[in-house]
């Protein structure tokens, strides 16, 4: 059979407070048109279908549009998982008549070791989960870590192999050797909640959600995250976005990629200010694409983040990249120790370029003076 | 046909903040346990699944169990639709898969126009609306009230009434001449948002919720409140609860009232206090029991609820009912123009029966004065 991978679609997510409905609108038509132009058999979609537990009215009614159209409109077979952003509950609702038209949406450990069979695949879909929830599932209170869990999840599957069957895994967690990036947050990714991707080989083909990186995994043949359809930061403003395409009846799988356009692209763009505000100097983006400034000035500039954005106005971050080294190892004692207005001065003379005035001196020192008497 | 109406399930309400979730769900086992006793065709919910737009995690489990259990488990048809207390999004999420087993659940006004049809019976499945959303539909600005949206609503039904089929309508809202109980909102029943039962003279049967007493409408023999399954307010102490069984192929309609015994009841006691914490006092309550107090004494008594919670533990109202009437029109404005000492032995003459002591006027007088001093 073939299908289609995705996952981390995140519904309802905001980008520094920009809503991303109109453009999660857009990705899904993309895939939906992919599916339908590779003829897919089914659609894989591995966890964090929304972005909170709570979504909003108008991202359920956003998801349920489209699960609509893919399984009720164009009557294609979906395999879900719930994710770590998603609740379980409140995705699970109206799981049980989803199977009608295969739609299946697993919510539960004890739902993922069943699996579904579509053509010559075995699906495992297993949402996202804690260990604690997999040491209930076994009543085995040595089970401690998201590793420890899926060697006892991955054997129960085993046992519900069919050896006639190619077996798939749609799960969603952080498989060891991953490189993250910054739309994931640190503390849930790596450590004690990585799985080895040796744990993974018994499966033809693994497929992943949670990291938003399809590069994640470059050196796993099949064992793949899909990342998410939309670029959910900076660190993710070069990478293409898109969704695999999996044949199973080739052994080993056979993988290909398909890309998605951004309706709307996150661009980082480094520059002076000077130029970055100049009408002649040509960027590659349109005014409703999502932008990342890198300052390379090193004077300070008034109202700077106003001002980019007559140029720019959907801005979502303002950094400087010539600042002035101030991690602690780089600082001498003895000049820190020094007066404050010698300090400020010297500050002064290296972000601007020139010494304080006599003026500007004498504003220093009384305001100084007056800041230091307000502390005592 | 024969079907069952309940309506107001308000699954997650909490009664002055004790979770009711249990009572909920023996209530529920009862309105299963009667339709399969009655072998009823159809189960109708007329709003108000949910108590909250945003129901916990805990109310969105439990609802789902029952609907399942209900649809996919004891293969009953369901009709429902969303009251005011749902949100139409959140609960009508999965709507479009529930109709493959005979699950109706409408949440839009261009849903309730179109006629369910299960046996001899069209049911047309009205949602909770607000004017706006009807005015919308008809793309007219003149509809400005819920009765005048009715007139249309009932116009576009009568439309597609087939004459060899009985007509139910489902709907939510206030009917005129009803009488509400505590537990609705005075701002939301009644005035501009009442219907009057005239308009509901073309269907055989009106199965109503949002008023939480079956006794809203006792005058009419077809046009019936289910009534809430659980009392929810003092103000329904006496009432009996229960669902209606209606056979449609008489004409007219057959009503049939059959109760629910609560698991925990709610009860009102009226006596004074020495009785009520007398244990030779039997009253017919379990500590289970939601009790509201009305205390006759006229004396003042110390820590009184956290006394009569070691007897009661489950109070969920305390009241005076011999409290001193000083409503406005009984207040002689001369009494009320003495002196702040005056007032005080006065009042403390009425409570406790005896005049203040020379001591106890002491201390009032110094307390009064310190009191007036430091409002200076």
């Amino acid at each position: 059979m073939r299908f289609l991978h995705t996952a981390d679609w995140h519904i309802g997510k905001k980008l520094h407070g920009y809503d991303l409905l109109t453009e999660q609108r857009d990705a899904y038509e993309q895939i939906k048109a992919i599916a339908l132009a590779q003829k897919v058999d089914a659609v894989v979609i591995a966890g964090d279908l929304y972005d909170r537990a709570l979504p909003s009215e108008d991202a359920v009614s956003t998801l349920d549009a489209m699960l609509v159209d893919l399984n009720r409109r164009q009557h294609l077979p979906l395999l879900a998982i719930s994710g770590n952003h998603d609740s379980a509950v409140r995705l699970g609702q109206g799981r049980e008549w989803f199977e009608s038209t295969d739609f299946y949406l697993n919510t539960t450990v004890a739902e993922g070791v069943k699996p579904v069979v579509l053509g010559d695949t075995q699906f495992f879909l297993l949402p996202y989960f804690e260990p604690f929830s997999v040491r209930q599932y076994f009543q085995d209170e040595q089970i401690k870590t998201v590793a420890e869990a899926m060697v006892r999840l991955v054997t129960a599957m085993q046992a519900n192999f069919d050896p006639d069957k190619k077996h798939v895994l749609v799960a969603h967690f952080f498989a060891a050797g991953s490189q993250h990036s910054d739309s994931e947050t640190l503390v849930q990714v790596g450590g004690l909640n990585a799985v080895p991707v040796d744990l993974l080989a018994p499966f033809d083909y693994v497929a992943l959600g949670h990291l938003h990186r399809k590069e994640a995994l470059q050196n796993e043949p099949v064992i793949k995250y899909s990342g998410s359809p939309l670029k959910f930061s900076t660190s993710e403003a070069a990478d293409t976005k898109g969704v695999w395409i999996v044949d199973t009846d080739k052994t080993p799988v056979k993988v290909t990629f398909e890309p998605l356009k951004p309706l709307n692209d996150l661009v980082v763009l480094t520059d002076s200010f000077e130029r970055l505000m100049d009408p002649e100097v040509a960027y590659p983006v349109t005014s409703d694409d999502f932008i990342a400034v890198n300052l390379t000035d090193t004077t300070p500039i008034a109202n700077v983040m106003q001002r980019l954005k007559t140029r720019f106005p959907r801005i979502i971050e303002l950094q400087r990249v010539n600042q002035l080294d101030v991690t602690p190892e780089k600082l001498n004692i003895e000049e820190v120790q020094r007066d404050p207005l010698t300090l400020l001065s010297d500050f002064f003379e290296q972000v601007a370029d020139h010494p304080l005035t006599t003026q500007q001196a004498g504003w220093a020192k009384t305001t100084l003076q007056q800041a230091m008497k307000e502390e005592k």
